[in-house]
């Protein structure tokens, strides 16, 4: 007896979120024939929401108005992590619609502190941290791990918001006010950070669900002002590291018995050691260029994850690939300018239909297939620059 | 100064038809960031219509519903033939909204009759035909270019229907009627054609705007029961062969305007000639392999043609594709039994998303990407041939 896939035109897969992420996933879920549907939080137009004729808005704490989502669904899946491990625990009991990944996998990540200790207890190394709430306490981090440090929000999150560099106590009273800390019950949980010397930061992408688990390459994220600006495929590093970083990832998938697309983010030190930075339960920017490079792209393993699909293989079809986003430059409404040349050279546009356009929101991304990782780098820098959104 | 393209997230593109060719087409535009919107005459729920908060439905006879729907819109497209030029000519003239193919390159090719005379003056090789409505006629055209020949309803035929293979005056008379055909002023236009002893059937798409045309590699397309089942791209010729039908789809293209993207077949004989034996003004099953095979696919230039982008590479990435079409095996709610083996050797799966399955209908299509095109055939064949829904 075979396996019974849910491959029927009648099947619905639901997104919490209707950004980019859920769009591109959206975009692979169709060539299976399935029907999704989203539910955002944001009232304005969505990419997703142009995709289906199924959308819902609500807050992410509506249990009720998930629950009404839900029973649209035969499965639920996120693109993003501003929801509460709790409310989607709620939304299975009462629905009996499964979301993958599970309120139990959100809820091993969902707060810093908890994806940090999830992932130091299964012996993946990770930077020194530490809850934080008094003076005594950032006091004693510093003089334990270092100044200057990094103090966090607990949760919530993304490109550098919610994140502080602290060098002094005075600093650290501050940055605790600025990200919501509170001494009492009332404010954000906050973690003290120690700051890892890092020569690279990595990221790793792995899918997994019960028919099996697959691991991208490992690549490598280019930082601008702690946004992702461009991602290197594979990652210009020794293959041992690159080994150790899909080795750490899959550790770290099953830690959490993740279902679904996850994303591992890594920094590398000067002495060749890794430690795991981030985890994000979705598809992630820094695995946009595995559309056009690998014979499965991430938002294609993240839709057969969810649906208990069989996976696809995430073997790079080309030697090189690299990956830098389009941000907007503008505010105005969202038009592209200046694409004709990288059209004509076939370079991998993907806009992401947002209606509106602002000074570095992220757009669109643009993937350049090759051998040459500098050569390819350059004229996609190039091509990006003389964009105008 | 640059060209200015359209690249802007409030762009329309809409469909004639919700199918699976509007489908495809769709998801190439999703990655363009543009919206897309459908119009159907079919009342149930097509393809597309999934993938969009925008469909209407309507006759495709209706100018005024067409108008309403062509307003919302910023070009339009189309997907099939079941088309009248008349009423695309009032709905762009009503409405200033442009539709590509225009119609006056569909006009030329709207009938079998116009189709054949247009590419014929253009110097471009078909089987002789003839417009036929008498006994006299029949008997004349069977003398002349021999018996049995083909009796064709000139307009809205596909996949064998519309088509009849006559031997003998009677039976002329008696598919004459069959196809609607009469000799007053009520029934179809009937032509003959002559029987082309083929050896191969051959195809090749071309995309076309104002900025450039781009010619795919000709393919081979396997005909069973008349219903295309299946592609092998290259086709298995001769390289001069390829080349000859290339340019030949081309001149065709070039012979009505063509702005879009259109697919043409040919017979070659066994004398090594090549006859046009039909076109289709979209996207065309006998490119479906373009999606995984092609820097650019048929449904990635045909959105880029009527939306004035520059058009993207033919050229294939790997030395061989096939296709093979999945067709219904019952009559059932459409679920799709029997893939896993497929989807773990990463086979390329599309399902259509139709929710009803007959046998015999296009319900999606499997291509495999190598080197040895006898067995990638036979491997895909298998698989197919496995499936059930």
């Amino acid at each position: 007896m075979g396996k019974t896939l849910n491959l029927r035109a009648d099947y619905v897969i639901g997104f919490l979120g209707a950004g980019q992420l859920a769009k591109m996933s959206a975009q692979e879920a169709f060539r299976y024939g399935w029907r999704v549907t989203s539910y955002s939080d944001r009232p304005a137009a969505e990419p997703l929401q142009w995709m289906s004729p199924l959308s819902h808005t609500g807050s992410f704490e509506d249990v009720d108005a998930l629950v009404a989502f839900a029973e649209t669904c035969d499965v639920i899946t996120l693109e993003n992590e501003f929801l509460s491990s709790e409310v989607l625990h709620q939304v299975v009991e009462r629905t009996g619609v499964p979301i993958y990944p599970s309120p139990a996998s959100f809820e091993a990540v969902e707060s810093k502190w908890k994806e940090k200790s999830t992932f130091q207890a299964a012996g993946i190394p990770v930077a020194p941290f530490a809850i934080v709430s008094s003076s005594q306490d950032f006091v004693t981090f510093g003089d334990t791990h270092g100044w200057p440090f990094v103090l966090k929000s607990s949760k919530g999150g993304y490109d550098g918001y919610g994140n502080r560099v602290v060098s002094s106590l005075e600093e650290a009273q501050e940055g605790f006010q600025s990200l919501g800390g509170d001494a009492g019950d009332t404010g954000h949980e906050i973690i003290a950070e120690a700051m890892v010397p890092f020569v690279k930061e990595l990221a790793v992408q792995v899918a997994r669900n019960e028919l099996g688990m697959v691991v991208y390459p490992c690549c490598e994220t280019i930082q601008t002002g702690q946004i992702c600006t461009a991602v290197l495929a594979p990652a210009p590093v020794e293959a041992s590291i690159q080994s150790k970083a899909q080795e750490l990832a899959m550790a770290a998938m099953e830690a959490i018995d993740g279902v679904g697309l996850f994303a591992f983010e890594f920094f590398l030190t000067d002495s060749g050691d890794l430690l795991l930075n981030e985890s994000a339960p979705r598809p992630h920017n820094s695995g946009h260029y595995t559309i056009e490079a690998c014979e499965s792209s991430q938002f294609d393993n993240h839709v057969r994850a969810v649906t208990s699909t069989p996976l696809g293989s995430t073997a790079m079809k080309v030697p090189t690939a690299i990956m830098i986003n389009i941000l907007g430059t503008d505010e105005r409404p969202s038009k592209l300018d200046g694409a004709v040349e990288l059209l004509e050279h076939n370079a991998k546009l993907h806009l992401y239909g947002k209606a509106q356009s602002k000074p570095g929101r992220k757009m669109g991304h643009l993937t350049l297939l090759g051998e040459d990782v500098d050569a390819l780098y350059k004229q996609g820098r190039s091509w990006v620059d003389g964009l105008r959104l």
